[in-house]
């Protein structure tokens, strides 16, 4: 009979999804940590400071995709870590292909038309036969991937070394970086932020891109050298980035991208958590857990994801 | 052995695309109106002005899909007329769903935000879930259907009768207009200018909308009741809309639209003719007809599509 802590800033509505759900066996919530605690189903931030207090836990199923805050070599590692997949694809993909046909479909351009009163009827591009080159295809790459052919586009994909979607066009790894730059319309960087990602997107990447070429990064903000980005959009050597995450968050005021040309940030929130969609993953890892069955989405230690 | 006129500000363009397809038993192309010309392959508006003076007309192919200035009773129709389907429903798809996100994402309140250097992680909406709703649905509309459906959105259709897309959720035909429109998230206007379509879009059709509905159109201007549309924003009876296209096109200077809030125009952008697609209907429409074979795409002067 386990007990649950929930850690959550919206902690009561998802004990509410819970509870509607009649969990069989379950020992009642609570959000506070407690000895008793086997399970938390949390935000890895707010986990992070009660893991010591937490004598029983077994396991924690995270709120996010990203679990950095619970990757720390010097944090206990004593139990199952399980993370959120399948949920962030298609809300990722709609923050994706929004923006891609703003710059396409020239948005920006005609409302500024309109304020001068001015007819512009310039054509506009079309996502139609563009590339779109994914910075990792797990879950949510894979999602895009999906999401890019239904709009026509080619998509390469650079990964480590899985080549699991058939959604993708073409795959690169390893030192292939440089190549798979080259021939890309778009760059998406979904990549968590691990040993091996960190400023994977440097002045070497950002070079290799075509000028036409525009970078989104929904992924995780260690993954940029920051300021080779700021510099390579000053010079124009790519035509633009839309950034959801950042080595800091917030963003510090006084951080060259809020005046960056040509760079747009959306301030974290390409993936909105939905309690709804989250409390549904719990419910079916504990429903798996109380049968002693493997856990879905299980995340490793060493890889970090 | 026909002889084919062309006749469009890009007819260069398209006379090196049939060049370049060898077709077979053509006499030639010319820019310029003449008796021996017994093809026609342009731009409604400018076949409009050439239709007296070509007596051997038997075909005429519009490189747009709405055919209006070849309607007016007045002007002969001793001839085949077809127009372009299917090559506009993708580009049209990318323009609503572009603008959808653009309202969804809060992409244009996100740039204002960075604008004040504001870290502003306001919880967006998304498509998956939200309803649309299509006045008419022929090709362009049954494309629009399946983008929809792909990010899961309840599809509602409004025709005359047919109901031949298999990705609309729910049809409405006749007077069940107010019931259509009462549980939409959003109406796009596909409809094309006929006697039977004219200010369809009126003050009844607008207040049975929901407060929350968007309202595009990428048909045609006259389906719209302009006053009442004006007045329907200004008073918050519906959220926003996106026009394309107008009673008046360019839209005079000193036209309510331009300033009527939560109104975003796009003059007559959604769906650029790209020479290159347009060709390749005419390409295979030749074909068909030095085979004696029925053509692709024939418009019924009639119905007025």
């Amino acid at each position: 009979m386990p007990k649950l802590l929930i850690l959550s800033k919206q902690a009561e509505k998802y004990a509410r999804h819970i509870e509607s759900a009649g969990l069989p066996q379950l020992d009642g919530m609570t959000f506070q940590a407690s000895e008793d605690c086997e399970i938390v189903f949390g935000e890895p931030s707010l986990i992070r400071e009660a893991l010591p207090h937490l004598p029983r836990l077994k396991w924690i199923q995270s709120m996010w995709a990203g679990v950095e805050p619970l990757l720390n070599p010097a944090l206990r590692r004593d139990y199952l870590l399980t993370n959120v997949r399948g949920v962030f694809g298609g809300l990722m993909s709609e923050f994706v292909i929004g923006y891609l046909l703003v710059h396409e479909r020239r948005i920006f351009q005609r409302l500024e038309a309109q304020k001068n009163r001015v007819w512009d009827e310039s054509v506009t591009g079309t996502l139609n036969g563009k590339t779109i080159g994914l910075l990792g295809v797990g879950s949510i790459g894979a999602e895009l991937a999906i999401t890019a052919k239904f709009f026509g586009m080619t998509v390469h994909g650079y990964t480590r070394e899985s080549e699991s979607s058939k959604h993708v066009d073409k795959y690169f790894h390893g030192a292939n970086l440089p190549d798979f730059a080259s021939g890309l319309d778009y760059l998406v960087s979904v990549l968590p932020n691990t040993a091996e990602t960190g400023q994977i997107v440097n002045a070497d990447l950002l070079n290799a891109l075509p000028s036409r070429a525009y970078f989104i990064n929904i992924g995780r903000g260690q993954v940029v050298d920051e300021p080779a980005l700021v510099e390579a959009l000053r010079q124009n050597k790519i035509a633009g980035a839309v950034l959801d995450v950042f080595e800091e968050e917030p963003l510090p005021t006084e951080h060259p991208f809020w005046t960056t040309p040509n760079l747009l940030m959306t301030f974290h929130t390409s993936a909105p958590s939905f309690p709804e969609d989250i409390a549904k993953i719990f419910i079916e890892n504990y429903l798996l857990y109380i049968e002693g069955k493997p856990l879905k989405y299980r995340v490793d230690f060493e890889k970090g994801y």
